[in-house]
């Protein structure tokens, strides 16, 4: 933040506010207090079978490597709502039956990952604008070393784990 | 937003940039896409005995009614461990063995609450700077009509619903 959003000031300084304990950007101009907070990444791992879906990155970062469908959650849905439209927009599939199955934040990133599983309606899936290959994978078959994010490790790790068990949980993990 | 945190123009307004299908705020001077995405408010129904603590809130919004500790997580901090700050922020209190219990979108809001269940370690607690009055209440003492938002609405009735059945459980909910 080079400007103040509100008053177009460049009095921009790093400050703790009167009753805060943080710093936070204040603009010295209009006083402002412009708060940056984690943002919310929303997925769901779907299944078919006895196997999973995942993604192969288009986009920066972490192009080419695999990923659970995942994005961004946009103002005015719901976190399980953005996990459908992600599976929509990146795999160009449907799942339903969600599940809630991991939280997992990424402190040094500011991203919160909320995913979730389900079930694809009828195995039908494709390749969206920002994947180059969609694919469906057996437990064996996952290719571990080219996962794109720490995020999908955790959730396939304990998906793979879960089914073994038998006890399906919610799990929070961080890094 | 009035002016471009970037360069400072004034030339904001609402397009769907290139690969977009979203209205978003750009700068018509340097491009800059300015994305807005909901924020995570962290927290933690306190368990001691066979009772819950609720805070009264000195703030606003929703001064004066009673809440379950949450506060907006911070850059830098898992939402466990927000969840923790905000108990002791609010609560003045400690609580450990942290369990995910809710995750509650309010989509109008742009607010996403993801809230734990945890035990106080001690059972002491306090009046935190942003509250009023700070008490255990039984299932029979909650005063259902003022409470602070449809948040802890549905975390108290799910733990209630939860402890009936003696299944614990993570539940989604949205409004």
């Amino acid at each position: 933040m080079n400007y103040c959003s509100n008053c177009g000031s460049p009095q921009i300084s790093w400050r703790v506010p009167p009753g805060d304990n943080r710093l936070r950007q204040v603009c010295g101009a209009c006083g402002t207090v412009h708060y940056h907070n984690p943002k919310i990444i929303a997925g769901c791992l779907p299944m078919w079978e006895d196997k999973v879906l995942l993604c192969r990155r288009a986009i920066e970062p972490r192009q080419g490597l695999w990923n659970v469908p995942a994005g961004f959650l946009e103002i005015g849905e719901s976190v399980e709502a953005g996990a459908i439209r992600e599976v929509q927009e990146e795999a160009e599939a449907q799942v339903h039956q969600l599940r809630l199955h991991t939280i997992f934040t990424f402190t040094n990133f500011h991203h919160v990952y909320i995913q979730f599983l389900g079930e694809l309606v009828d195995g039908q899936f494709g390749v969206g604008e920002e994947t180059l290959e969609s694919r469906l994978f057996s437990e064996e078959e996952i290719p571990w070393d080219e996962i794109a994010f720490a995020s999908s490790v955790f959730a396939l790790q304990r998906f793979f784990e879960d089914r073994k068990s038998g006890v399906p949980q919610v799990h929070v993990g961080s890094i």
